[in-house]
């Protein structure tokens, strides 16, 4: 007999990208920083002993979030850290959305959304984004109309890597009757020429959370790290009722505040990715193989002008042991996510791509 | 406004136990193992390197179900790794109670049980343990007629530390219409020639789960580690689709796989640990202060035949440094539950509990 809830059994789970544990991959497929953490990572891990494990961690991460509010300048009560960007997120639906009520996003967009509202029972309502990857204009209203509690929006966007304007999203906070999540997992990785900021929206709008990582942006992709900031009485039940009591291990809020602390380290790595970033996607534009431009750690390449399909180049590419993303659903279908790696795994991904417009060319 | 869900909105958070930072304080409150970890913990985390954290982690902790496959002759099937045992009860409640059916508890018990049913919006079904901590009779009927999904029952009991047979929850787990979880936190400190052991239930019962911790038993409580055991269908859900996707960190996942393979040091702190609790037994008991026989790592003392109330011998003990728990409600204001440490700490906790009754029995 099954014992599982109805919604739980209609589900599909996330299918997350291939994790292989060989070193001769080339690994483009789940968007990890190419560069390792910082060094000062290595020698939090060094001072480290088991001993400091026989008690229960500090239960609010708050040495943590003291040093987050320090870098933001806000205060310890706009933040609350959480195992990855997906406890956050987890935590948001279990907080703010009722089940059968209304959970909202753009179409297409991080995979998992829909998954955690499933888990949560929600009604999903997806609003398509246009050709150029942009939100619809009465992008709230449709939430509104559907009474939708809680909207996730992923900014730069994923899979296309575009960004939207913090004006936007403070318009769309402004007219949702529910709460923004504004899940900025790729962030670290925008121009700063640009001068994109999403943090002084949290002083103007009590429902607007916003969500970062460790992920990439920090090379901590193997710790589960991430963090919510959001006005303290937004937070609050977060904080002190839906988080499990001790969610992060004493391992993590070390580790983690030691990778914070080095800026100067994690901006050089993300000044390189967006080096790479310019030099990958000129050189897949000269190919044929074009993409939105992108303020994040990928491309979404676009195979549908290109003598092969993307399903075949994802093939060719994997029988060179580089793995990049394909998602099969009607939008994508024609398109790979390719994660910006080093210069020299970029370098082995332009020569394998090369090889596979030939040798599709040839058999045509 | 406020965006919280009502169900949310109308809880109380989990409230726990004082986790002091400082060196000097004693610390019986929170039933920490007293001895560090394995000296593999410390092995494993000097080889541990900021690079491994680069990647995205194993996503199901495959190396270590294998580990606690070997150990429980099972299979990796049979088991879910989680953020401590916290997480695994969340993910029951997720998995298996719906919105506003029941959830079941003995009364008194783990005071998380209650909030994470909150949390779910469940209707917890409390069943009054009698005079010797014994579950009622019909305890399985009580739950089938409030319409109960899940049912957690600790065992060894917290906080009176009273064991049942693995007979009884076999019996309650064939009458019960829905899951019955038993939440083994305290077991690794059950005396071995009681010869308690639920695993073979699994075999004969797709509806149970068992819940195991490293907080207690592997001296690891600031690691989050723990794991739930069941049948394969029963746990396939919580595997594929309610647990969070990456939800054990790297760290984690090597450090705890580390201490779990040292099995005769964590054996030789469990022998210490009930040597001291008979030890403790005794002597509080030849002061007035007795407690229910204890397969656990901590004592519940009945106050209510000595000169003090338990708040002032609380008190008394914090005074000295020394922190033990108490409990608010009807049941067990009267008491006090208190860890067993090291013999030293455990010399320290009798001396100062003398000089409170002293204190107390002059100034009568």
């Amino acid at each position: 007999m099954s014992y599982e809830r109805p919604n739980i059994s209609a589900m599909a789970g996330y299918v997350w990208g291939e994790q292989p544990t060989d070193t001769r991959t080339i690994k483009l497929n789940t968007n990890e920083n190419p560069y390792p953490p910082s060094p000062k990572v290595d020698a939090a891990l060094g001072e480290l002993t088991g001993a400091s494990l026989r008690r229960y961690p500090q239960p609010t991460a708050l040495p943590l979030r003291e040093s987050l509010a320090r870098h933001h300048q806000l205060t310890p009560d706009h933040f609350v850290v959480t195992n990855g960007g997906d406890e956050a997120l987890r935590l948001a639906l279990t907080t703010f959305v009722e089940p059968g009520a209304g959970f909202g996003m753009a179409e297409p967009s991080y995979s998992l959304y829909e998954v955690l509202a499933q888990i949560q029972d929600a009604r999903v309502v997806h609003s398509p984004l246009d050709g150029q990857w942009h939100l619809a204009d009465n992008f709230a209203e449709q939430m509104n109309d559907e009474s939708v509690q809680l909207t996730c929006l992923v900014n730069p966007h994923a899979p296309s890597g575009t960004l939207a304007t913090a004006q936007q999203m403070s318009d769309i906070a402004t007219a949702l009757n529910g709460v923004l999540l504004i899940d900025e997992a790729y962030v670290d990785f925008v121009d700063p020429q640009i001068g994109y900021s999403a943090v002084p929206l949290l002083a103007h709008h009590d429902n607007v959370l916003i969500l970062r990582t460790f992920s990439k942006g920090y090379g901590l992709a193997g710790l589960r790290l991430g963090y919510l900031m959001g006005s303290p009485s937004l937070l609050a039940p977060v904080m002190w009722k839906t988080r499990d009591s001790y969610n992060m291990d004493h391992l993590s809020q070390v580790v983690g505040q030691a990778a914070f602390e080095d800026q100067a380290y994690a901006r050089e790595t993300w000044r390189r990715v967006r080096e790479e970033r310019e030099r990958l996607r000129t050189a897949l534009s000269a190919c044929g193989l074009t993409s939105p431009e992108s303020q994040s750690n990928f491309l979404l390449v676009d195979c549908s002008e290109a003598p092969i399909t993307a399903p075949a180049l994802y093939q060719a590419l994997k029988d060179n042991h580089i793995l990049v993303r394909h998602f099969d659903t009607d939008r994508l279908r024609q398109s790979l996510r390719i994660t910006i790696g080093t210069p020299e795994e970029n370098d082995q991904l332009l020569a394998a791509i090369d090889q596979a417009l030939s040798n599709a060319a040839l058999t045509r």
